[in-house]
Parts: C-alpha cells; structure tokens; sequence
C-alpha cells in the first residue's frame, strides 16, 4: 500500500517553528506535502482571498522537503494544495502546530482551524494542532509527541472523510502530560478591552486586546482538560446550524 | 419604554446600496447606530485584526445618520462597536445586506454572517441577511421587505440573547415571494477552480473561482427554500463541537 499524503498548513507563516514541528511528527506516517502562508494570518478566522490574485513561491524546508509558500489566507492554501499543486487528494490534511491556544470560541477566530476546516468542508479528514505558548522560541517537543500520538491514531482508527479535530497542548514537559482527553468546547467569549492610542498627528487608534471569560469550565470541556493537565481533542462540526434551538423558531411568523 | 438600540453593520463596506437598505429597514424599529468597514471586506470569514492597529473615520449617511468606519473586518466592527463607540449594549445586531447568498456552508466563509455571529458570542441577538444578487444595482425592495418582516418579528418575539440568525433573500419581486421557512444550512461544497494567469513578468497568479454542489438540497434546507422561492432563516450556532460524532470518539487511545 502507498504511504499516506499527508498536507501541512498553519497560520503563523511557512517558517513557523510550529510548522516544522508538525513536519517533524508527520513525516515517519507519509509524504508530506507543505503549504502555507507566506507571512502570519493569525486571527484570519475562515477567510479567503476573492478580491487579491494568488502566488505560489517553493521554498526550501527541512528534510530537503520543498514547500508551497502562498500570499493568502489558511484557508486558501488548502484551496490551492488540493486544486492546483497536489496530484492527488490528501490523505490527512494538518494545520498548526499553533503558537498559542484555539480552544473554546478561539476555534471560530483561529486561522490554524480554518485550515482544517477548509479540508473538513472538502470531505478530507483533518487536524489542527495548538500549543498553549505563544512564543516561538516554546518548547515543541511535547507537542511533537502529542501530534505524533493523534495522527498514528488517527491513520489506525481511520478519521471518518470531513471529520475535523481540533487538539490543544498544555504548555507542559512530556512527563507531566497527564493524557487525553476527547472534549467539547468550553462556551466562552472574549471580553474586548481596547488600547487607546494617539499618532505623532493626534489622531486616535486602537489595538484590540482581551480577556477570555467562562463560566462553563467543566469536566468534559477543552479548557477543563488543558486547565488538568490533558491534550484536548475536540471534534469540530462544520454544520453551523444551530439544531438545539431550531425546532423553537418553527412557530415564528414572518 | 426606550427604543431598542439598533447596531448595523456588513461587509461591503459602508457605502454599499445593501447597508442602506437594512437602515432603511431598521429605522422604524429602534435607535440605529451603524459601524461599517471602510472597504469590501466578503469572505473574510471571521478574521479579527490583531497585528495592526484600527481606526474610526466618521461619515454622513443618509437620514442624517452618523456611520462609523472602520479599516478592518465585520469582526472588527462589532467589537469596537460595542467596546468603543456605543454608550449601551446593543439590543439586536444586523448585518448586510450583503450583495450575494450567505447560505450552506458559505455562512462559514462569510464576511456578514461574521458580523452577525460576533455579536451572537457577546450574547447579543443578532441577524445576518443577503440577497441572491451580487450586483450593486440590484433591486433592494424585496430584500427591504423582509428584513422589516424578520426585525419586527425578533423584536416581537425576543430573539434570545446568543441567538444568530441567517436570513437568506430570494432575488424576487416582492409580490412572487412565496413567504418564510425556519431551516437548516444544506450540506454542501465548493468546488473549486483556480483562474490561472500569466503577468507582464512570465509569472503565474490563480484567480479563487469555483461552484457549489450539494446533495443535500432537501425540504427543510436553506437552499431549497432559496430554489422555491422563500425567504431561509437558518439558526446558528456559535458552538463549533461535533456533537454527533462526539459520543464515538471517546473510545479512540492515543
């Protein structure tokens, strides 16, 4: 049997130090293909590029891989690798390895989820990955472990075609990783606080800064795992339908 | 009893046809305040702005209103909104008109369902609407319609504080409307295919094209209403986990 294709994104740019993390966990499963941004698209959530024309550049990577660096959204490198560079479908696509948390409603901002959830939507089993460190000189080595652990289980148990994941990873040693657990996201929100500026011309700006805020931090939930020490994997719809409170609206008249 | 304070905004941008026809629409039912980004901002997904800085630029709209600008996202826009500019929380959100269908899984990648949701994750009752037309010189007078039908209805009926619903327009006199269906998004795809070019240089661009495909179109789904000649309101959800699928995976090792 062929290996695996394997396709690589993330969100914080195709020389990320998480990107090569992944590469590192991926490689031993398949043939990794590497598609990413050419800058960081943090916080890009599931944008794509409508108005922009789009560029491919090869970059050389590590382990003389050579990868695809686009000047676009996560999302559109998916679109890109599975419409224009790869030969076949992928097999497994994976985003990340994050820098930093996208557990709760961070998932809907992420851009490391959009690519996943750009290949979930095209019926490719996918996994975003996060370590809860937002430096880029972190430690990967546990998330290396951890990204290796999910994508052998993964290919083993067969991720069913548009299943998405979305695995966070305590900020921890390997020895102190106290395991796995399968979550559902904490309800949440960010509480915006805005930091007031002035220009050199007097003018007013703003930076967006914020606080995360739950009172659904339970048992069962990302951030309960990744608060207890656990990797946190959360399956990830791409359904937006809100199917709890749809039978209610039935009665409204227009 | 005061009004109910109205927040407006979309994603085409401030001075689009479709913005003024939801504060033509509004106008009767509370005090509206509109906060717009500077430009066309459709597909943008639910990126938010965290690497530059936002400004607000105030500008005359009709009615005498004062509409904000801001030179970032649909996201954006909410959050300074009700971070910023307002004095209260906003009772209800719109957002559009968009210029074009937010159906099926096109809510993920959308600019106004981002604005819509943005506000359903601060617990504000919140609407997204879009016409089945992507010009600019579409016909708003069906679409004015029925946002007046839908606003009044929330108003009337309480939309729940989270609640978020996506109103889709059928591109009708308003005389062949057939009326209004609570649906769910139909599952669906785009297929992509890349425009590719050649510059001035001997270097290749890819233009984002593509067309939707579903199987899924069905009584009951967004889509079918659409093709039958109903407005959708589709319910969202600001929760992204799998719960279907939640339950099988707990017994995946890793």
């Amino acid at each position: 049997m062929s290996k695996p294709q394997i396709l690589i994104s993330n969100d914080d740019g195709i020389h990320a130090p998480g990107i090569l993390a992944l590469i590192e966990a991926a490689l031993e499963f398949g043939e990794v293909t590497v598609v990413a941004p050419d800058s960081a698209q943090s916080g890009m959530g599931h944008a794509i590029s409508i108005a922009k024309p789009l560029r491919i550049y090869k970059e050389a990577l590590p382990h003389a891989l050579t990868g695809y660096a686009i000047n676009g959204t996560p999302a559109d490198c998916v679109k890109l690798a599975t419409g224009v560079i790869m030969e076949q479908t992928p097999d497994l696509i994976l985003s990340g390895v994050n820098h930093g948390a996208n557990s709760s409603v961070s998932a809907i901002y992420s851009g490391t989820m959009s690519a996943a959830r750009e290949g979930s939507l095209q019926g490719i089993p996918s996994v975003g990955f996060s370590l809860l460190n937002y430096s880029h000189e972190a430690d990967m080595s546990t998330a290396i472990a951890a990204a290796r652990a999910v994508i052998g289980t993964c290919l083993e148990q067969g991720l069913a075609p548009g299943a998405c994941l979305n695995v966070n990873i305590p900020d921890l040693p390997l020895a102190e990783l106290k395991g796995y657990h399968i979550t559902r996201h904490a309800m949440g929100r960010w509480i915006e606080e805005f930091a007031e500026r002035e220009d050199p011309y007097g003018r007013k700006y703003y930076w967006l800064t914020g606080s995360f805020s739950s009172d659904d931090i339970v048992k069962g939930t990302d951030v309960w795992a990744l608060e207890n020490g656990y990797v946190s994997v959360a399956p990830m719809t791409r359904d937006m339908t809100d199917y709890p409170n749809l039978e209610a609206f039935q009665d409204w008249k227009f």
